[in-house]
């Protein structure tokens, strides 16, 4: 006899909607991090975010249907924080720090929603724009990311058989074990999963998870997936991004206080949270730029994120600056998160051991790379460099440098401008392919 | 909410044994088509069929709990053919042919059952033999082979994790799915599946089945497991084994009977058998001395299956021997299934390619190829060359030749006798692996 689950077979290909957002949680920790800082100082900033698809030649609108992407937007915003999940985040500690939220941010959490959102397509591409509070509009950066990339892949695989699809997953397992292999043969390596906004799927990011944590025991440090984080007791990790210095600079008057905009938000954020929370990105505007003027106090955190120079070039740089504030760079952290794969983990790796204390956020590479697994032919499956940007905050222009060209955005008038203040000394143009 | 179908939960750790025969038609179509004959011509006769394990250095009772594999042989003997079974095998067409099977031999299925085992251990091997009726020995051919190799594989994965097995059979799809896509660039390949006796698991010979089907499409031309071939309306392929020239060896009275033989057993084969299922094997005493004395008449025959000298060797041989009797070999097939792999069959491939009509058993590395593939360290899943061979009819001594002294069975004095009869041209030791 084969006894099939009738009621589970029957939901499976009657539902309204696969959801791809069930929670608020499965989100990047350090989202809630900022939040709560933003929350605190900036309560009234509108800011508006906006999807970018940097992968011009993957024509989003003519792969994923309108009528799906607002049924998975709209999905996301009827969404809450549960009551375990908002208890979780009061009792848990991160970082070694116990109440890293307070009572207040968790009270407010509870009534949090996503806000509404524009969207419309345009040249094959879709615009999507969130506008409202900063304290609302930069949480539709994850979900926007997950939906628009969980819908591609999704795409890809439409109408697909059964042995295909069970093929396609045999071999993207297989190849990702392949570089945990790999990694599990660095004694000292230290990774974390920050794959969450490019990932495949859910359930793909959940096993990639899972893999990390069988191949490579307590060198996996954990994910910036809260929810991912919470279900299986993981660290959640994560500290802040670029959403700040940019939200900073763009609300700063006058080039002086453009200038000293990437202090002010470091000094923020140590008011609010300290030891290894404190990491600074060093390139919203050039790294070069940054150290070159960057305070003496900035020498005692913990470390620093290069997130888009080559890895090794960028690492040198840091070095050399603590150097010169006569820091021992064996005492500090770089952690490297700008479209690694095992390749370059192990040659930055290799070239760091032993000098500077090192960790990795394995993101696209490790969550989304489907690259020839597929028995069919097809490049839906290979990921794209999409991302969920500040572009406005208080209706006035934000901009990012970045050290590579490539990963700049804003208006070209603005762009200019911060160059001219910033000056554009160690930016150089490479490919930017997640 | 996670809903878990805890009666099969439940079910799945609690059962009595997991059989490895569930089935009577699990068991390769060339048995039936030889018991048929035997029942015919030979009810009288009695034979000793032996497991033999060829590769020594597996010490099979060490690994094997012998509650476990008698467990698997008492259920095994429990079986009898379903009555849809039988309706099947008298229903359907095999080779072309409708009522292959005749409606006697039928009504004599339907009673029928596997007789006792005698089972010892002796030196870390299993002794395990099936005494009686040929008539009902033969059929414990293939499933003392798949409870044997099923229990080994079982036992190299007892105890492994849910994350660890995943891994493995991921890797094993993986490295099946890329053998099929080379198969796949040989335009005029034509491959069916031999892989019962040798295989890792009777749901993973499926999964291969099912691969061989998406990937050859009607160049794959079906399985020599008959269950299997029902279940997915495929070809059962399979004609006939060396037990019929070594029963008719050992029953005849002195040398001239003895070399007579190989080719009276043909002679009653074709009295019952036409078309597609005249296929000699020619290989139980030497390829060399059997097509040296080989009558006429087999020219005739579809072809031939070499099945121990090397593919490219034996071919060219049985093509020298069918110009000889003014054949054109173009007409003529040839059948490869020993020890084949991807590598092998594509050089048999090239090499006669347009000279002859060629078709592939694919076996053990088929259905067993579990090399590299366990996340774990174990050799207990690479496949052994495990045989289940007629040792004694009517008392007398069974002896096979072979192509390849290492696959020779028999007693030192017999084969001796047998060397003298046969000769002992054209025979080269090789390594047997699988």
């Amino acid at each position: 006899m084969v006894f099939t689950d009738i009621a589970t077979r029957t939901h499976n290909h009657n539902w309204r909607l696969d959801p791809i957002v069930r929670s608020l949680l499965d989100t990047d920790f350090y989202k809630l991090l900022m939040l709560q800082m933003i929350r605190h100082l900036y309560p009234d900033v509108e800011a508006t975010f906006a999807l970018i698809n940097r992968t011009t030649s993957v024509r989003l609108a003519d792969v994923i249907e309108e009528s799906e992407l607002r049924a998975q937007l709209d999905q996301a915003r009827s969404l809450r924080f549960g009551k375990k999940e908002l208890i979780w985040l009061a009792g848990n500690s991160f970082y070694g720090k116990a109440q890293m939220f307070s009572p207040d941010f968790i009270d407010w959490l509870a009534d949090f929603r996503l806000p509404d959102y524009e969207l419309h397509k345009s040249d094959g591409q879709y615009e999507l724009r969130f506008h409202g509070p900063w304290t609302h509009t930069t949480m539709w950066e994850i979900p926007a990311l997950t939906i628009v990339n969980e819908l591609r892949s999704r795409a890809a695989m439409k109408g697909r058989g059964r042995f295909e699809l069970d093929v396609l997953y045999a071999r993207a397992k297989a190849k990702l074990w392949s570089k945990v292999e790999r990694l599990a043969q660095l004694p000292d390596i230290v990774i974390s999963d920050f794959g969450t906004r490019r990932r495949h799927g859910f359930l793909w990011q959940r096993w990639c998870v899972e893999a990390l944590k069988e191949g490579l025991g307590s060198r996996f440090i954990g994910s910036s997936n809260i929810l991912l984080a919470m279900d299986a007791d993981l660290e959640a990790i994560g500290t802040n991004a670029h959403e700040l210095p940019m939200v900073l600079a763009a609300l700063a008057d006058g080039d002086e206080a453009l200038a000293a905009a990437p202090y002010r938000v470091l000094a923020d954020w140590q008011d609010h949270y300290g030891g290894n929370l404190r990491i600074a990105l060093p390139d919203a505007f050039g790294t070069a730029a940054f150290l070159r003027n960057a305070p003496d106090w900035l020498a005692d955190w913990t470390g620093f994120r290069p997130d888009s120079a080559p890895p090794i070039e960028g690492g040198e740089q840091i070095i050399r600056w603590w150097r010169e504030k006569g820091r021992d760079p064996r005492d500090k952290l770089l952690i490297f998160s700008d479209g690694m794969d095992v390749d370059s983990i192990e040659a930055t790796y290799r070239h760091f051991h032993g000098r500077v204390r090192m960790s990795f956020g394995w993101g696209t590479n490790l969550t989304n790379d489907f690259r020839s697994c597929a028995p069919f032919a097809t490049d839906g499956l290979d990921p794209i460099s999409l991302v969920c940007k500040v572009v406005e905050a208080n209706g006035r222009p934000a901009v990012k440098l970045s050290d590579n060209p490539a990963k700049a955005t804003g208006e070209p008038d603005e762009i200019a401008r911060y160059l001219r203040v910033f000056g554009d000394a160690g930016r150089r143009a490479m490919d930017v392919r997640v």
